[in-house]
């Protein structure tokens, strides 16, 4: 069973589980080769994968460091959020480590993330899998083998980004530029049912826009989702959402962030949104009980500088998104 | 024709001009040798031009590499903005080259700056001069080339800083503290038609204020700004100037960034703009029919983070006015 | 007189006191051996402290090097406040150098420091008392010297941290995670007189919160403070402590802001204040009369980025604390 | 003719030939689409080409970047260089642009790679091909490309690297850890014509040391190349290959450096070369008549420091080249 | 059984054990509770521990987080040493983990560290232990427990250093600037029995000459043992010492290393040390059968630069000790 | 008397001078205005001065910086040099403070640089002038200066740098390019009694050879030094510079340093000398009875890295020559 191709996590926190105060690396369960076939067996809530990939970025990008980074990241984090007076351990947290990447193929490193993917959804239809990138590329294949895992039902996207993601697969393949495309184009999701907010400025070409158009691709720009308000701009969308599929799938690109709050993304772009507005918007989305899948991508941390903002905002995402679920009604 | 002290561009970038998906880089033509006469010849929106100085700075400054780094920027950016809608590939626009400036003689610099904006604005009296700073005090220059160009207009100035700009000449000579007060002892601009927006904090001393009270200088702090609203203060000053002068001329002064967004300026300070304001207020000045000529000074690429987030402000300040102009009634 | 554990400043400004124009490095007077008697007879109406120790914080921190970096940053300060149209020149303010240390004798370290403070007090005792930490165990001694020179009197706490510091002291003994819950213990102050303003995310345990409740700890999280305003939050804070204590001490934690606003505190942290926002909660809390000592800890010069955004905002908070000061009713 | 998959550069500089003191940026000819029929006619002695690729890296890379800073950083360098009294304007060197990449089929930039050497190749048969990388994996495509252009010619390779490159293409493909491995395996070199210098230290497993040893591969450690001389131990190889091939391809991997000399490559060492002793190798490299081709690769200028040694060292070890090549016997 | 107040390592590789190529990380046995019987009862060679304290250092330091940087770093190195042919893997290797540290009792961390010392040198009588720092004050504590363990034997000190240590303990008590005259105020070792080298420039003072020369104690500027020869310099202490003592004791300070090869120290030093000469010396010593514990102390990796020279020179000293232990006589 | 244009020292240390470790802050005198007209009367052996000018530099350039960056840098150095086991507090050094300078005059900074040597050398013909620049425009008039005040004797130069410095004052006026030429073609300083040491590599073009030869200017590149030795090759210069002339006027540019060394000169070079010749290089000239005064130029500490390697070389070379200064024979 779970013959996936996914291999252990890069390494193991110790862990001090007794305490009051709980640290995120000590609450955390991460695979391990002599404890394995028990933890499989458990019910979780959240299962977590690496997908070090990110050579197939347009522009030289170190995403594929991020799942280490974040792990390492997870200690300088409480289970207990103050704001909501909650305490995450309350939720089941399983670490399932990183898909295995080939250097050189890039296609074999595709099919590993979707059959991954649609194993862990066949095998934990109650968890939501929330995957760390890496580059974008890699949430075409996600959300491919979600598809796969649930032929039948309809998928929709929720997608924080400051890129359409709609660039011609021909021009240069699967790359960082082209999952939502791709995804439409394999008729895995309707355009109309992708939602993107967080758009801005001089960062997309007029090709992206008419084929969004053309697919009535939703999107948002930051400016729009200021003037309407952030949470209110993501809950309208979540709801639309709700009401023509049977599971959101929502994939944050890191650099819809501004420059000033997150370096660490391969291109970073000025003009772009503050983390508390994204923190607002992911608990929001996570409050949604069709939430069936997440990923972050397009965090690199060989460029964060040296206080690591971008890694810290990084897993601020994921543990905003916690707080939402845990609140879901 | 056109014998002015103006360097071809430092370097030419490749153009593909045939693609859907327009890079600045891509769009903006450049002054070449082999083309010269007929780009000359060609009706232009706007002329830009790097002014190369900064050793009239009172603090050191790299500021006189902000044009190189300018136009290394512009592959990062997309001619179509998203947020309007708009694609400035409709604007022409010229990158005319950097003015000629020497080593050890700032008279001759200055001499130089004034001598080519007088030479541009009457070859190309419907263009609007666009110059890439070196410091602020470029701007007296700037400002004086255009009085000679038309000696009859009545100028007024819309400024963006964190400064007065008013200190006196007779201390340290026409440095970058001074270019204001240049122009008003000079006759070239009133008083009373400055409009100076953004100062805040610890950043100008009692003589620049008596000073400025004395010739009614219009000064409003960020402060005030934000309470009004930033492109309501913005709309306010251009709508007064617009009743009381044929021309304005637009200088920002990249220091008036928050620390946190604009690292990259000699002597940047904590409370100041961000960069989702100074976009809209340069927008909001971009629409005025009664712009003239515009100028962005003391950025200082050698002081940049690494990830160049003033650089980039910097690009994008210059597409957000192209953005506003291209919407002008 | 005054035979305290305190040491000359580390240097001295070359100070030009005539000029119109003032720096904050030309007008905050020094205590200097040649001149002592005299300067320490006058009436102060502020007298800094620096306590360079930080060997007692939970996480590597340089903020023993603050004081130093403190005093350097002078230089890029006018006395002159635009924003309120005010000249900081108008207050008396003396550095009276910094606390002696003691480099393995944390013990020592903070009996001098309170030692320092119940002898500033009792001398200076319409001054008020500034420190410029050091990480945030001072806070504990402090609070108690001022206790010590004043016991009859009721004090409360201000503070701006985006920590409880309600850690137990049997487990890691008087660190940067105790300050608030030693003064509590001690009886030196009560729990139900601490207002804590600017909590947020996951960087409190169950413990804290757990004790915060028990001893009535007043706390609000920068989330509501935000949705209630922050100068209305704050204002209310002081205002209910005005009716409870005889003196408020106000403690700031430079890192109540957020990472991309100040790098340079040991654990930073994503999803914290803004510069602007400090700066008006401090100026509110000038205003009040019934502030009676102040200090700054946590900021670590060492992490900072190269522009230095996070000691400059340090000494803008400073100068931010007496501009509300300087208007006090 | 010349139907190559190669782009123009990426910008051309403005020149100005007329100066006594000539600048690289001044000298070196660069392809441009208005004269480039007559540029390809003429006799050159150096064509550079850049190969921007480095997703074939195993660690993550921006090695792709260099091309475009290795031209930037021409105008850092003059033509006459003070240690030999020559002046490299007497060589005629074209830089003919970049290789046309794909961004996610890593065979097909390999394919390009391979077919614009061959095709340069026969082309130019009196010039040196010298290829600014990109990562190792391009090796085996440029050797192979020349052996395809010389078919019955012996290649022999002398390697300036920290590793041997002899890893199993079974296991991550072409990656920059397999050229020479590749090289021996498809036949176009034999192991024993291949002499590596500047190993040491913990940077290579005992199976590519078999694998060495089985191919008879000659590998010359740092320590001993000191013992023995730098000089004199490059001098004896290229005899040792002058002997035994009819070709030399001279591969510099720039993490040779110590990582204080060249931080700025994907996996840097301490341990490693100093600059100086590399240049003196280049030189030395440099003067022998049956040097065919070079490149130099794994220079990551995302990863430099910011006054940019790697990316300088990188272009005085392309001049050192050209400074041995023009004393050549 | 070894009831220590030593805590399991801060996190765990993912070993894969199998392959012929082995990494540093995939090679060491690191103490992990579910093993720890079996573990504990092995015969080791090298015993590893860290000890995370730099609250003693005179300036401010984060060398506290070298022992988890030197852990992470595991991954970039080989057992495999190209320099000597051999292949560490022979020895047997244990990270026992982190001496524990209390946050504000600077003597208890220092009672841990002897207590941790004495217990794991009587456990393992035939291992070495050797321990990451910290600062250079864990240095008189290992010391002392070393000799509690083995309290007839003669102990003499190899130093490599860029200062003497002997700053009188009255003054700051048992800081990082007293190990040696600590150990020899406490009669643990005879100054004539501690051989300094690579002191240099002006960084002691003649009270630690004079103290020095009184005590005996044998010091060798950099510049003496360059003339002599690094190797010959280090073998001839050894010789001395082995005619002398039963054990010596190594430690190395990171500073000893110039500032252009280690940054990341807390006072680093122009005039130091070049890496390749320490790696030699170290070797060197490791050769000697009298070596009976090692350290490497006052390496802060907070302050390193980002491709971490330093952290890299830390492990590879380390491992380059090893490599000379594997050819002990 | 002295009425000169020198302002008093930025800053003054606190200092103590009793202590029997001294640090050079605690010991070097500082002009101080209540103390003035005692310490000007006294005999002093070396008379530091600043020289704060750096917009004459042909690249942007904040080695204007360096003076108080020079001063700041005086608290990490011992008075005691242990490699010749010498104190220098047996020197008498006056920090006189630094030359006025005019933020858009550079002929009035010049003037006041002549000026201010003059002065000085008049007043303390016994003492040493050593400035502390600043560009190397400096040197053109600090020169000018002493042989103003001793114009019958014959001056030299000895000069370490990267640089010829002989630049024609037609082409950019007084630069940092130009001195030595300016001082040939003024008459002051003869070609012939000038050896420069240190040049190499690919910065300097042909005019600058072509002069030099006419002249007879004396240089000897680096790769020459190194084979004959640093210490040999200074000696001979100083040797032949004290047949021919009564005073040697020693300059160094920190850019002879190489980048690994020094990153923070304005134009840093890879291939220049390590730290340890300069320093061996320095050492040699302060031993000339001829050598009568002495700079320091072209360090820009805005681009030294985090660790500050160059200023602390910059330091370390004026201790350096204080030290073969006391050895004078
Ligand atoms: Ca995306
Ligand atoms: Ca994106
Ligand atoms: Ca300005
Ligand atoms: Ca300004
Ligand atoms: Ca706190
Ligand atoms: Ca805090
Ligand atoms: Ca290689
Ligand atoms: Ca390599
Ligand atoms: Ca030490
Ligand atoms: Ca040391
Ligand atoms: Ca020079
Ligand atoms: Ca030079």
């Amino acid at each position: 069973m779970l013959n996936l191709p996914i291999e252990y996590p890069s390494f193991y926190w110790s862990q001090t589980k007794t305490a009051i105060d709980l640290k995120v690396k000590d609450w955390i369960d991460q695979r391990i080769p002599t404890d394995e076939d028990a933890l499989l067996k458990r019910q979780w809530d959240i299962v977590v994968m690496g997908a070090p990939l990110s050579r197939s970025s347009i522009s030289a990008s170190g995403a594929s460091e991020f799942p280490e980074h974040f792990r390492k990241a997870w200690k300088g984090f409480s289970t207990y959020n103050i704001d909501t007076d909650q305490d995450l351990r309350d939720l089941r947290v399983l670490d399932f480590g990183d898909i295995e990447m080939h250097v050189t193929d890039i296609n074999k490193c595709h099919s590993n993330i979707k059959m991954s993917m649609e194993g862990i959804c066949k095998e934990y239809p109650n968890s939501i899998p929330f995957t760390i990138g890496g580059d974008h590329s890699i949430t075409a294949m996600l959300v491919s083998g979600l598809k796969a895992a649930v032929p039948s039902r309809e998928i929709g996207i929720l997608q924080f980004d400051t890129h359409l993601d709609l660039r011609d697969l021909k021009d240069q393949g699967p790359s960082n530029g082209t999952p939502i495309r791709n995804l439409i184009e394999n008729g895995i999701v309707k355009g109309s049912n992708v939602y993107n907010i967080g758009l801005h400025g001089f960062f997309n070409g007029p090709s992206l826009i008419n084929y969004a158009k053309e697919q009535k691709v939703n999107y948002i720009t930051l400016r729009q989702a200021r003037t309407n308000g952030i949470i209110e701009t993501v809950s309208k969308a979540i709801q639309e959402l709700e009401s023509k599929v049977d599971y959101i799938y929502l994939t944050i690109d890191m650099d819809v962030l501004d420059i000033a709050y997150a370096p660490g993304v391969p291109a970073s772009t000025t003009g772009g949104m503050r983390t508390d507005e994204l923190f607002d918007a992911v608990i929001t989305a996570g409050r949604s009980s069709k939430i069936r899948a997440v990923d972050i991508v397009c965090l690199d941390p060989n460029r964060d500088s040296s206080a690591l903002p971008t890694v810290k905002a990084g897993v601020h995402t994921f543990l905003s998104f916690l707080s939402g679920f845990l609140n879901k009604g």
